[in-house]
């Protein structure tokens, strides 16, 4: 296979006139090997760089999930928009208790730096999304770093808000879809959180969108969210209002969808995939 | 779960305003239970009967790989027509053999009715498609039966070909994605055809789209091929001159696209799907 400035090219496919990537790479943050997609739309085949949407996946998901089910890469090629899809944990760090529950370790990252063992090696995936990552995709692929937006589902969600919060230089826009606003406030932040940070609650701000914009942070732009109303989640995990209501107490723009009889799945990702697509491109600029 | 005239509802998520839906029930044919998956456009919500296609896919695949991987749901919404994807084989036959290759047994029912022992009494996919499944799907469904089209993947492809010359009044229009055109002289082929039809190779033939239009079938619409160049099955296995080559010498009407750079893999799939349900609805109509 294929090597880049330390990037493994472990499958390359065609896809609507453009590429769909997988590399692997040895990660200096999470001290193990990494795996990422990526979609070039034809612009950046034609050697343009271009801008690029970094696309955070959901508890349990892969590198792979978004660029397989969100049926968006053929309106990402239209934009001239790229995509970048990293994992969402470390993985094979070997740590007790890694692999024994979905919602913790192995495909739950939750985008945060840990501070606490024996989580604390290797589960860096903020350190991972917000340099690493970015510096190793941008310098090897035609990739615009200037117009650099980010997305995400469920706890990629949470992700994409809360980095675009505290970054809103390096993210230029934000959007997700059927995010864990709150995760201080429902079962999977504060099992995480505990685990990863402590339980010292002071810390979890830093991690949380709701508490990010109770603490004076905002995104210039408008940060859209989608939310189905039939989500599995959405009493118990979600709490959409939360976030409504933090953003209109501050004054961050905010456009909250919710959708009737859509549930938590990539179908509906996959419905409005192409409207977070348009809203980054509207922003970052397109072709 | 739901049941409806003998079909269990497995699974059921909104998607671009009309609905997925995976089914299982227990198939008279094949002697196993069996499940499909479908799309419901918007319109059908609404209750209109509409036209729907019908999808075969490809070796190793199951009735949930086109809806989850072709990226065309948003385009079958819009035109207002439904898609129905039935599994690959029968599943859990028990027989010897059945799930030591890939490229045969489960996964891998070539969309016939086997002769042979011991794959006779179950790998009756032919019965499957071309009669139970749209009996059943089409009592149960808002789907207009008078306009409905087959489409396919590969082995799946072989499929669509096949049934839709052997019945052209039942499948009005008909298309495929690199499929498997002359399966009596390639190694996917003959290794099937041998263990489920047997030595005889003139009772291949009913298979074999290739030697179904020179022994005199025909569609009567114009079928679509789409085809990568890249594609690493393309020389030993797919060899879609073969039906070029039939198809003028018998005065079929075939549209046949090569695309440089394009590979076996629903990424090229996708790539191309949307175009495949506008060349259907063209056909059956649509809203």
């Amino acid at each position: 296979m294929q090597a880049t400035a330390g990037l493994t090219l472990r499958e390359e496919h065609r896809c609507h006139g453009g590429s769909v990537q997988f590399y692997e790479h040895q990660s200096e943050v999470l001290g193990l090997p990494a795996r990422f997609g990526v979609f070039l739309p034809p612009a950046a085949l034609e050697g343009k760089r271009v801008p690029v949407l970094y696309v955070l996946a959901g508890l349990t998901c892969t590198d792979e999930t978004f660029l397989i089910k969100s049926a968006a890469l053929a309106e990402a090629a239209r934009l001239g928009l790229a995509i970048v899809a990293p994992d969402t944990s470390p993985r094979g760090a070997g740590l007790p208790g890694e692999d024994t529950d979905w919602d913790m370790g192995t495909g739950a990252g939750f985008y945060l730096d840990a501070t606490q063992e024996p989580w604390n090696r290797h589960y860096r995936m903020d350190s991972y999304i917000s340099r690493e990552l970015p510096a190793l995709a941008e310098a090897a692929l035609p990739l615009d770093g200037a117009r650099r937006g980010i997305t995400g589902h469920s706890m990629g969600g949470h992700g994409a808000l809360v980095h675009a919060l505290r970054n809103p230089e390096f993210w230029k826009s934000v959007s997700a879809f059927a995010p864990i606003v709150h995760p201080s406030a429902v079962p999977w932040g504060q099992k995480a959180f505990t685990a990863y940070l402590g339980e010292d609650r002071t810390a979890w701000r830093a991690y949380d969108a709701v508490c990010m914009l109770e603490d004076g942070l905002r995104h210039p732009t408008t940060i859209l969210v989608d939310q189905g109303d039939a989500d599995q989640f959405l009493e118990r995990e979600l709490q959409p209002w939360h976030l409504e209501t933090a953003a209109k107490a501050v004054g961050q723009k905010l456009i909250l969808r919710r959708h009737a009889a859509y549930d938590h799945s990539y179908w509906f990702v996959q419905s409005f995939a192409c409207e977070h697509l348009r809203h980054h491109a509207a922003i970052l600029g397109g072709l």
